[in-house]
């Protein structure tokens, strides 16, 4: 069913099951398109067609049951089926990453950070210890992480992702200028790029409705 | 014209104003809608549409003027109009933005920190001295930031945008989990959910096509 999917549903999915764990926080247990299209600014009938993509979950005159829908959500993006994976950085950002992400929440387990300041090796944040990326080959045959977070800068992520596909990870969660997916056929990557973000709201600043 | 602009149209033109960029340095001057597309996987077709939002820049049979595309890109986005921005909030993320992202090249000036947090009141980073969040409202008074980038809490967001709000600031770039735009009408806000790019990376990774 998956292949069906259009990216931007499947951008909206995590979008999806934060609202709806804040409903369940609420203890709001059911709601309707309309109610939920409100909040989301969505509209209703594309609520409705994103949520046919994956089968039936609305109740004509009932509305979504809000903990099926969730639960349901979550099994779709493949939150419980914890993948590994490693941290290539432990800069600011990548320090930041590590410490205020909640990786399992997301379908991950970190299992690995990796620097190649001698400064931050042999350091532990999260109950892991900061290892030398000279050694990082060497940890991927041995433990065959499926994704990595690059916290790193351009330079460095070009000649780490080499190492990293060569050593069989096929997953890139991106923070780098670095364009992966040019460089290399069957790889995921998920790009972070902020500052596109800042950029639209400068646009919409510079540019009042 | 602006009005007339799509949020999609929008959000691409960051990422052409990047791919422009590279093809500047790359000393790349004209580029097909096709050699484009290629690039930035998008339908050539696409492209020329998008473009043509904003006036004519392509030439049959020649391209488009890279140069020019990226000048007047830059112009629509309103990077050379410097707004003021300040950024609540110095932690490892707070640090990570101010220390690695240029602002200016965004069109933002940044003029001001501030943080709760004694250990952090006073010290210097990228020229700027951190001050006590509590002289904010004073801050805000004196110098009319247009925007604020929120890296603090749920909690701390939901107090310090109301007093950001009250104190005339129309812009933020919210990394928080606090949903600004249900609370207050006619600002702007542009949201930066990290989580949902590591989920879209876990639902690629659990469902391979």
């Amino acid at each position: 069913m998956s292949e069906k999917v259009s990216p931007s549903v499947i951008r909206r999915l995590p979008r999806y099951h934060r609202f709806l764990k804040e409903l369940l926080q609420s203890n709001i247990q059911r709601i309707s398109s309309r109610e939920l299209s409100e909040k989301m600014r969505l509209t209703a009938s594309q609520i409705r067609q994103d949520f046919n993509c994956f089968g039936e979950f609305g109740q004509q005159g009932y509305g979504y049951n809000v903990e099926l829908l969730y639960t349901e959500i979550g099994r779709i993006l493949g939150l419980e089926d914890a993948k590994t994976m490693i941290q290539i950085g432990v800069g600011n950002l990548g320090k930041a990453i590590v410490s205020h992400l909640d990786f399992s929440s997301c379908g991950f387990s970190l299992i690995g950070l990796f620097d190649q300041d001698p400064k931050l090796i042999g350091r532990k944040i999260a109950k892991l210890t900061i290892q030398d990326t000279t050694t990082l080959a060497a940890f991927c045959r041995q433990h065959h992480p499926t994704a990595a977070v690059l916290c790193i800068p351009e330079e460095a992520a070009q000649q780490l992702s080499k190492t990293l596909v060569e050593s069989g990870v096929q997953c890139f969660w991106n923070f780098s200028h670095y364009d992966l997916a040019l460089h290399y056929d069957d790889i995921l990557v998920e790009n972070v790029h902020i500052t596109d973000s800042l950029m639209t709201l400068g646009y919409l600043a510079s540019n009042p409705t």
